[in-house]
């Protein structure tokens, strides 16, 4: 596949983002196949790290997410994926997986 | 570090979102120690992977991006920085990283 770079592992990461409040919702990794079925099908498919399977996005939840448009970035090696979605995106339930604050005593040794 | 999970290299991606506009504008990574400026320095800093170092961004182009709040998600392997960038954040002068959008056309083996 050329205009995309995967890394060594095959994936690339793919942040998705709220189309309609600009909200970041989660990140998570393609590989080529996720890639053309997301194109193809106009849904989110990512590759699933742990369960090492492709892996479409709310096949489980219900929760899918339909997208708008596809970027890429200056170096080829993330994409950015605005899309709607039918429902919370986060396994916890909440709307976005970004809900919790990092502070310096988070990081301490 | 407890509370962030870095991977095998020991690096986290880090998206980059303007805290005005909401716009996204680039991923990088951070080690621990590029982690821990961000925090303590109120400016963001990465890990690059090309150089192999500690990259203050903005240390040669002097668009740095000045921190208004980090978060992790919720399985504290991503982080997402609200920022002000103080120029345009990409190195091809664009205000973002994320300036070409990716088709059908594109993932054509």
């Amino acid at each position: 596949m050329k205009n995309v770079r995967f890394d060594e592992k095959g994936l690339i990461p793919a942040i998705v983002q709220d189309a309609d409040t600009s909200e970041v919702l989660m990140l998570a990794y393609m590989n080529e196949e996720a890639l053309r079925r997301t194109l193809s099908s106009g849904e989110a498919w990512f590759y699933s790290r742990s369960r090492k399977k492709l892996w479409h996005k709310g096949e489980t939840s219900g929760n899918r997410i339909k997208v708008r448009s596809i970027w890429k970035d200056c170096d080829s090696d993330t994409i950015l994926i605005l899309g709607q979605p039918t429902g919370p995106v986060c396994h916890t339930g909440n709307k976005t997986c970004f809900f919790e604050k990092l502070t310096e005593q988070d990081v301490e040794a």
